[in-house]
């Protein structure tokens, strides 16, 4: 006989799509209309399943969705933590089908959200669903979904501050990571912070005809390339005073321990179409990702960007600088040390001004929790295989403060592929690993309940 | 009583602004009819103004308006050059006013093309009509006036070759520079050459998650700056190999003469706002925009450039990087040298590919021809003052085309400003110097007519 979830898969991918068609950019105040229509929608889906006391939760920016089913107040309560927001989807001309307008193509979902995080949150809606039909949730389960993780999550945090009781639970689930591949299920046990950073080069005070004025005044440009190019010496190491002082150095043990997994740089380069391996000296393409801190310029813009040719010197040149961090870096001191650093390095013939947006802390996940048990034995059993522990490249900031807020571990029951192209154009989300998430997901409450009560 | 020009000044005024109402941009396909129409305006007028043959010759691009007025066949013919092309007006929201709704504010014309170049062409129709008013042009006139002159002339080369008969004459006049001062004037003798390219960096094969990918694969972006930053040295030479191998050193005689044109680096610092003078070790602020070649980057783009913070790895990044030139590199060197170079300093982790547009030759014009009297003496009949010979920083390299294909040098009688903010928001022409420019070319016809005669 065909499971709940079977019987009833066309109808969870289709409530999905429909998700998806709301444009929910947290970081263009054009789709605020639309992130409050989404967040609408999750909360009418939530109650539709048998979630309890379901809210828009209002903060200074965009509401926070809360619910829960509260089945024993002697039971573990599991705090579940999503997205409904999603990343701006330019450039749209390199989407092959439109990013709100959701297809099924390959066994994949296209769409902007369809994984990050929208997919994967949808998957716990529909395990709670499956749960309620198969008799009723095992523990106490509480479900809180933002819509302002891809701008920084600064409005979650003061809700949490100001929730301590509401929020109180045993340990939190988060599906917002990936796994190594569909063969190879594996639980994120370190994410990387992240220090962001957009800057603002001035040269003359108005844009200037190069031929009469080239020569004689800085422009702009051809400095903050210069500023940029300055940020990483041959050896690709960071340049920055101080940046690696707090890093943690693994010892040999853990790297060999950490080479252990399933890479190969021949296949992780035709993955992406690259020519040649790139990075940090004296370390592997999966260390870069994972142990070592990095500085990417995430976007520069400046001067005349249109069809064919005008000779101008731009008064003012922009980038957008970012940094990711490891343990022990922390997102003040790396902020405050780029900034300095940033403006230092700038000659007198330019002014600089360096605006940090948000940033997160690093965070290292315990391995040896009932909870990280309860979510290894759900894989194993909905896959087959024991799934390996790595630390990721990403950053959820949020990781960090519900630590220090709630003092709660998370785990990260992500099932996600790095070729999900999320944050790129194209974002997609399997079919299977949406329904592998219902499946699994179900295994890790009745796991963390049985434990928790032994 | 009052002359010709000054009861007529309000209404040539009036014309002006009409024909730049038309927002003739040639580097932007959208504009073609606009192109078009602002041809068909200068057709009309000089026709009204008793220019004879006018004709609007079609090329693979712009048509070239043609007109003449042939007094006697044993007269000197001078042929005027000039364009109704207009640089693209963005970014549109640094103007105070529309870039083509002109308007008159402090004395001076506010539009796209006010002083370049329309409002140069301009004073030539109309100091026609003066000329035809007060009995009669003094000499043989031509004129030809093309439409792709901000997007590198390419069809105006082959007009050229194609109609030397027609194109026969003695001398080229030319209103697209600019006097020092209004009350110091000055002759444009030397130009600079251009060498202009986009360059392509291409990393990954899509844009990438930067944590998931940050510190693994080359970022375009940086790897673009790191290769711009490398093209200049401490100094701020270029470091492009035999760049400087056929510059024309200026002896230390003519050095000293040109430090003895009226110039403060800090009234300069003030009239753009710098915080410091910027430049090529060893040359002065008038050396490094005269008879120094430079490099400089033109427009950059890439990545997230939007509201907010996206942490992306581009796919691509792009630059528009152009070198000004001095006798005696050529653009076809240059443009072969930096090609090479800047392919050859490409990481093999990334794929670069570099598309040079239009190029230009530096020139020296004399400054002992008949000509070149017969415009300082007209200099000096309308300034009261004796104009000054300056080497110009911009390119004009049709003046190395009519060296080559006519075999006629050209006289640089342009009536703009350093200060006229052409190429940039808010260009301006002053209203003193169209009138003064309409009250000098008369005087130039009959000074060269008569010393040609004598």
């Amino acid at each position: 006989m065909a499971s709940y979830l079977e019987s009833n898969q066309e109808r969870f991918l289709s409530e999905l799509l429909d998700w998806l068609r709301i444009p929910s950019v947290s970081a263009d105040p054009k789709f605020h209309g639309d992130v409050l229509r989404a967040a609408e929608y999750l909360k009418t889906r939530l109650e539709e399943v048998g979630v309890e006391n379901v809210e828009l939760c209002p903060t200074a920016g965009n509401p926070i969705v809360y619910g829960e089913k509260i089945v024993d107040p002697s039971l573990p309560t599991v705090l579940v933590y999503g997205h409904y927001d999603v990343q701006p989807a330019d450039p749209y001309e390199l989407w092959t089908s439109p990013p709100f307008e959701p297809v099924i193509k390959d066994g994949k979902i296209y769409a902007r959200g369809a994984c990050d995080d929208k997919g994967q949150v949808y998957m716990h809606v529909k395990a709670f669903e499956v749960l309620m039909q198969e008799g009723g949730v095992p523990c106490n389960i509480k479900i809180m979904i933002e819509g302002e993780e891809e701008v920084g999550s600064n409005n979650l945090g003061i809700f949490v501050r100001e929730n301590k009781e509401k929020l109180k639970a045993d340990v939190i689930l988060i599906s917002d990571t990936g796994i190594l591949a569909n063969d190879t299920p594996s639980i994120e046990v370190g994410l990387r912070g992240l220090s962001y950073h957009e800057v603002e080069v001035t040269g003359p005070n108005r844009d200037l005809h190069s031929g009469l004025y080239g020569g004689a005044v800085a422009n702009p440009i051809n400095i903050l390339c210069q500023m940029i190019a300055s940020l990483h010496d041959e050896n690709n190491h960071i340049t920055i005073p101080g940046f690696y002082d707090n890093v943690d150095e693994l010892s040999a043990e853990e790297r060999a321990e950490m080479a252990k997994a399933p890479h190969s740089d021949e296949e992780f380069k035709q993955s992406i179409g690259l020519t040649d391996i790139h990075g940090e000296k004296g370390y592997s393409t999966l260390e870069r990702t994972s142990i070592r801190p990095t500085l990417d310029v995430n976007g520069i813009w400046g001067g005349y960007t249109g069809e064919g040719a005008k000779t101008v010197i731009a008064s003012k040149a922009y980038a957008k600088i970012s940094m990711r961090l490891v343990p022990h870096q922390t997102s003040d001191e790396i902020t405050e040390l780029f900034q300095k650093h940033f403006e230092s390095i700038a000659p007198a013939s330019v002014t600089v001004v360096v605006k940090p947006h948000h940033g997160g802390e690093p965070v290292v996940t315990p391995t040896d929790s009932v909870a990280y048990k309860a979510a290894a034995d759900a894989m194993e059993t909905t896959f087959g295989k024991r799934p390996i522990p790595t630390r990721g490249g990403g950053s959820i900031p949020i990781v960090a403060m519900f630590k220090t807020e709630l003092g709660l571990d998370s785990v990260l029951l992500g099932f996600g592929l790095d070729s999900d192209a999320i944050h790129s154009p194209n974002e997609h989300y399997g079919v299977f690993n949406f329904l592998k998430g219902i499946e699994t997901i179900p295994h890790f409450y009745r796991n963390y309940a049985a434990a928790m009560k032994a």
